[in-house]
């Protein structure tokens, strides 16, 4: 099916505003303040079209699809229209970078834990793709895919689908993970997150699932009601350097987890999921690449808000103890 | 009124664990998990106490009232019951410190600022009295006056109130601030508050108000939909350095400002106010303080929600242009 509707270009006038004093990078984007908001089922952007009804995906039935979001936080156009400026405080530039929509399935009413492990493998062969091409893209720093489920996240399109930004610069907490890892290889400790892994395991307390190549377990120090890390046993810095046989694992492992985040409540816990992964040059040595699976939901009917600590001074108040929530994803007690 | 019930006493239970890799503190605090949630306004537990109902405030009519919260994330009890672990990776200890709530009227219905210069002025005495008191506590190393209002934050008790965390350790993100405000000035370049004000006076666009002793303005890299920074125009590190016209002129323009957020919208904005000043030690000396107060309502009936950029990558998006909140703040468009 052709794609026949009259489109405009997309148009980014992102900027990117430097924090002299947090020393971080924020990304003001105007122009998303319209974009589409819960629409009705019946007019899912992300459907396949059909008769008299173009949605983004011109075809009638899909497995994976992937295009640029018509409402991008980041987009290479911003360039065009917005001025660099070098000089404190006002230091800023043009939102350059790319924002992607990879949708998982053309099944409006399913999600990700429910797809076969071979569709998942597409999804992951994507991942990969994706990553090796926006890494390449001019003035791109960091490439983080994720996928946003669940009304009480904010996601304004209930079809399944995940996102990919890459971002013009390297993130503050993924710059800060990244260096902690240099700094413990450059004082000869080697890899902190594998040792972490190998403290998980003989601990065991925390551990929720192990499989051949990866182990999913809930941080020491979660700071999310239910949370964990999936990462594989080998040192591997980014998704594209995964082999055959990880890859295969993950795409079982991944819906186990989600799936047991799905069972932890009477109805499916929104969640936030997001991979964590070398940035280029050589903070991204000594990375070891992990994906983080949290939901906000801390009991049926009760959410964690970030309020005053979270949002404000930046500490984050746990009222799971990491032990509990590993149990309750183990699928132990109530 | 003399408090007669039958209180056990006040044991908190709370761990603070180090995340190795992120490296900074979360609080574990599993006892809060049953605190009250949104009690009916009968049983509200900050309004005065009555013949047959006894509140946290045993007096017919107050002020200002502070007391130590009933449901701590953080409290000095907790050093009898947890222990401290020095060792990497799974580096814990006891959740020392002391959380207080700050009732600010007995007139359950109201709000911060509909109160009289006056009675602010009473709870910026308190403020000012509490921040002393908790900097000297065994193992507090910041203390952070707050306020959170409006369910969308997720408040649990509507009587208006505000809360104080006295933290065992400084907390990243004023960490981070405040070593930038040291190294500008170690570097030679005075304070940076200082000349970030000159800046934000001399350019105009984000200027909310001005009084003779505080500026407001929206930052320039503002990562909230509606975002103020309220800050004295003299070189002042904490709460109790405040002189008496500066506290005078605070609990003018404080006011002022969050009548401000109150009008934004149809029903008034959802809020959080969180206070920045010196933590103790070298760091704190540099350190200008400063008020920020931030809306997560980007529209009536809409959220800023924080998905996987702010809370996954640690990048906030921010759909409405400093410059457009500034105006909106002042009045000005819609």
């Amino acid at each position: 099916m052709r794609d026949e509707r009259d489109l405009t270009a997309l148009v980014s006038t992102s900027e990117i505003r430097w924090d002299a004093i947090a020393r971080e990078w924020t990304v003001v984007a105007g122009h998303r303040q319209t974009r589409t908001f819960k629409p009705p089922t019946s007019d899912c952007p992300l459907c396949p079209s059909r008769e008299g009804w173009q949605t983004e995906i011109p075809e009638d039935a899909y497995d994976v699809v992937v295009f640029e979001n018509r409402f991008p936080s980041l987009g290479q156009s911003a360039a065009e229209s917005v001025t660099r400026r070098e000089e404190l405080p006002f230091r800023s530039g043009p939102g350059v970078g790319r924002c992607e929509v990879v949708v998982f399935t053309d099944d409006h009413t399913s999600s990700f834990a429910s797809l076969t492990p071979k569709r998942v493998g597409t999804i992951i062969d994507a991942w990969v793709h994706r990553t090796a091409e926006l890494r390449a893209l001019p003035g791109v720093e960091y490439v983080y895919c994720f996928e946003n489920r669940g009304d009480e996240i904010g996601v304004t399109l209930a079809h399944p689908h995940g996102q990919i930004y890459a971002y013009p610069f390297l993130p503050t907490r993924i710059a800060r993970s990244a260096q902690t890892l240099v700094d413990h290889v450059e004082a000869g400790g080697g890899c902190l997150q594998c040792q972490l892994l190998a403290d998980e395991l003989s601990d065991g307390r925390r551990i929720v699932v192990t499989g051949r190549s990866w182990v999913g377990y809930v941080p020491f120090a979660a700071r999310w009601p239910f949370e964990l890390r999936l990462a594989p046993r080998r040192h591997v810095g980014s998704l594209p350097d995964l082999n055959a046989d990880e890859r295969t694992e993950l795409a079982a492992i991944y819906c186990d987890v989600l799936a047991r985040f799905d069972r932890l409540f009477d109805t499916p816990a929104p969640y936030i999921a997001g991979w964590e992964q070398a940035p280029g040059g050589p903070l991204g040595e000594a990375r070891h690449l992990s994906v983080d699976i949290f939901t906000i939901r801390r009991a049926s009917g009760k959410l964690k808000y970030l309020a005053g600590s979270e949002s404000g001074a930046g500490v984050w108040i746990n009222d799971i103890a990491p032990e509990t929530a590993a149990a309750r994803l183990r699928g132990e007690g109530e």
